[in-house]
């Protein structure tokens, strides 16, 4: 690399950090990408890894990779713990520093208990491969060891299923559960009927996907329940344990619960001595960037920023990637001499979930549409996201197999015991 | 099921387990499968998950999906740890029993270090899903420490790659680490030239793929050097640390070590008290029964049989498989009234191996071959006796890619740290 170009280090290789990383192509910069993992994830789809339907390296792709035509890119496999932002420097776990000109934050957010992080054991969230795998192998081992089970209570404490909190990834999770007791497993076992499984959808709001407008919400609380999904609103869980969970005062036993109900930001704000929100996140400037500091800029779900409207930024992959073509921008602006850009606004071009095989919900903002023409759309748009060529025919295989035969073909039970997994899903993301 | 039906109970759901299953179908039986794991492995394509190839959902399918379409057959997924032979019940880890009239063991085997378990940490084996990624990870975490490592012993150190032994696994192995360093890495790395990873297959005796020909042994020991692996023959390994190995009393440092030396039957002679090989391998009376013990039966690497010519039986999947059609017939036959079948005669198809791309070897008895042609049949063979449309396409699909554009799409580093692996790594196939 040439001395003296301007150094760009980028921490986290999500969808902000990558994208800046793509738009800083022939800038004249040297960049360093650091992130905690090997890969980049496609966050979008995680649930289906952790459901069985697709396999992991379906949805992550080497961060190395990524980065084989631009030799100005270095990738390192390794974890920031703090920033010193006098040396400008990012400081490494293992006692290295990395210089820099500009900096990057994009280091994300992992869920978080509300105070109560002694539920984690039982209540794996969804953020990495690693915790993917630890669901899938939950939800897979719960119904193999109901088969087993001649204790009719404890059976029923097998096959219930509790996912906490109905946002995108509750209610996706919630769905794909349902189709999997349903239409996957009921040839495979002897003993149990799994269409007995109980899939249980608790939310604190009074609405699932409490962002999107009320009749598409009414639409998807519906299909849920049409899939045999019981969906409780209004009703805050007040405990998770090994027995199952408490929630508006009733004690549900279950084997399995899922975590979607809250996110806490990186430790970035830590690092930088910046305010944040109660959730961790720097509550960063319109520029992107903290105060007395325009060399360092942090966005994605590591940072709040007002939006249109009063409503903050919302958390998903189009923001980040925008913020990262925002600050990309700016670091070329600035590079060339020319103005300071205004602030940054991000632009919802809109927003959709899946709920199940042939439903989805799509809200445009101009235009609503659920139900099949939504579902079709939502596919395409996930496999035109995709990154490469083969991965997007590999995830379109899968889809098939499970929408013509019902077969996930990622139904592997591996790893150890959950406490190792915990240990390793327990990371915070860098 | 309807009572009184005559009781198989198969214990591993490897290849001559599920052939078993399959030429049971339709013959008065009900049959139970217990297998230690929920998935059925095609091991001949292990080592090719262990090289960041193929995706672990490529190489293996629920045991229950397998036997989707067969009601008479149910799947457990537990632990055998005894037999009663008197009372005709296999005993299972959580103590419940599984009563017999007829009972399989096909319970595999492990690698075995000849009395140095302790080098296991230091130098994984392969035959789980689990060891597959624990090795991906140690491979691909080397390159990523070498990226980040300044001393330049420590860098070489990181850069060495044993593999110990030189059978189809070990010469596998070694051929694609070593396409992985010059084809796959090198545009990825910006500190590292990967080219200038060694990787050393280390043999004790006089040749690779001792049961094969000598001049297609001579053919790979050549192609393997074009590759770049260094080939040591008559070198018996007397030393395994997290520094490196020593051997034929040179010391080589080396921070991955892969274990392809040496096999253990599984515990099934102890279970049942019966003769073993110095591997732990029951010695089989020519019918594959046990002494005594008719209802008894017992097959694949678990076992040691003479062949033609008095050359043992080989530990390969064809012989497992055609051991567990001659059981299920022998089953038939009993309950039929028919006569005693003759004693199991194994025929020998043919043994192929692939080096590297577009090289492999095969011998027919009749042909020998080498080269590309070999290596389509290899790949063509290899992909006919997957399991499933949709996986062969899949594979089809990864192994285009790997050679028109040499990516590898499951270089994933996953799992948290070695100890966790190892753990769940260091169980006996059940």
């Amino acid at each position: 690399m040439a001395e003296g170009l301007h150094r760009v280090v980028i921490v986290g290789a999500g969808f902000g950090g990558l994208e800046a990383v793509n738009h800083l192509k022939g800038a004249p910069v040297e960049i360093t990408v650091i992130d905690q993992r090997n890969h980049h994830i496609f966050q979008p789809l995680l649930y289906q890894v952790a459901t069985a339907s697709l396999a992991t390296s379906e949805i992550a792709w080497p961060i190395r990779q990524l980065m084989r035509g631009r030799p100005e890119v270095t990738t390192l496999l390794a974890e920031v713990v703090g920033v010193d932002q006098e040396a400008r420097q990012v400081r490494l776990r293992d006692g290295a520093s990395v210089p820099y000109d500009t900096l990057l934050l994009a280091t994300g957010a992992r869920h978080a208990y509300f105070g109560h992080d002694e539920w984690e054991p039982y209540a794996p969230g969804l953020k990495t491969i690693e915790d993917a795998t630890t669901i899938r192998r939950r939800i897979l081992m719960a119904f193999e060891e109901a088969e087993m089970e001649t204790d009719p209570k404890a059976q029923d404490a097998l096959l219930t299923f509790v996912i906490v909190g109905a946002g995108p990834t509750g209610v996706e999770l919630a769905g794909t559960i349902a189709e999997l007791a349903r239409d996957t497993l009921p040839p495979d076992f002897r003993n149990i009927d799994t269409h007995k499984a109980r899939v249980v959808l608790i939310e604190a709001g009074p609405r699932v996907l409490a962002g999107y407008p009320e009749d598409l919400t009414d639409y998807t609380k519906r299909s849920l329940e049409e899939l045999g999904v019981e969906v409780e609103l209004g009703a805050a869980v007040t405990e998770c344990t090994a027995q199952g969970v408490v929630y508006g005062g009733k004690t549900l036993a279950a084997r399995t619960i899922v975590w979607a109900a809250g996110v806490r930001a990186s430790p970035a704000a830590e690092w930088l001595g910046v305010p944040a929100d109660r959730n961790g996140r720097i509550i960063i400037q319109p520029d992107l960037t903290i105060p007395g500091h325009p060399e360092i800029f942090a966005i994605g779900d590591t940072v709040t920023l007002p939006g249109l409207n009063g409503k903050p930024v919302p958390g998903i992959a189009p923001a980040a990637k925008q913020a990262g073509i925002y600050v990309a921008r700016a670091i070329r602006g600035r590079l060339e001499g020319g103005a300071a850009p205004g602030p940054f606004q991000y632009r919802h071009q809109g927003s959709l979930a899946q709920i199940g095989k042939r439903k989805a919900i799509i809200d445009f903002g101009w235009i609503k549409l659920r139900g099949a023409i939504a579902w079709w759309i939502w596919g395409i748009a996930h496999i035109y996201f995709l990154i490469g060529v083969r991965t997007r025919l590999s995830v379109a295989l899968n889809w098939l197999w499970i929408h013509a035969r019902n077969q996930r073909s990622a139904r592997l039970i591996t790893q150890g015991s959950d406490n190792e997994s915990e240990s390793s899903g327990g990371r915070t993301t860098s």
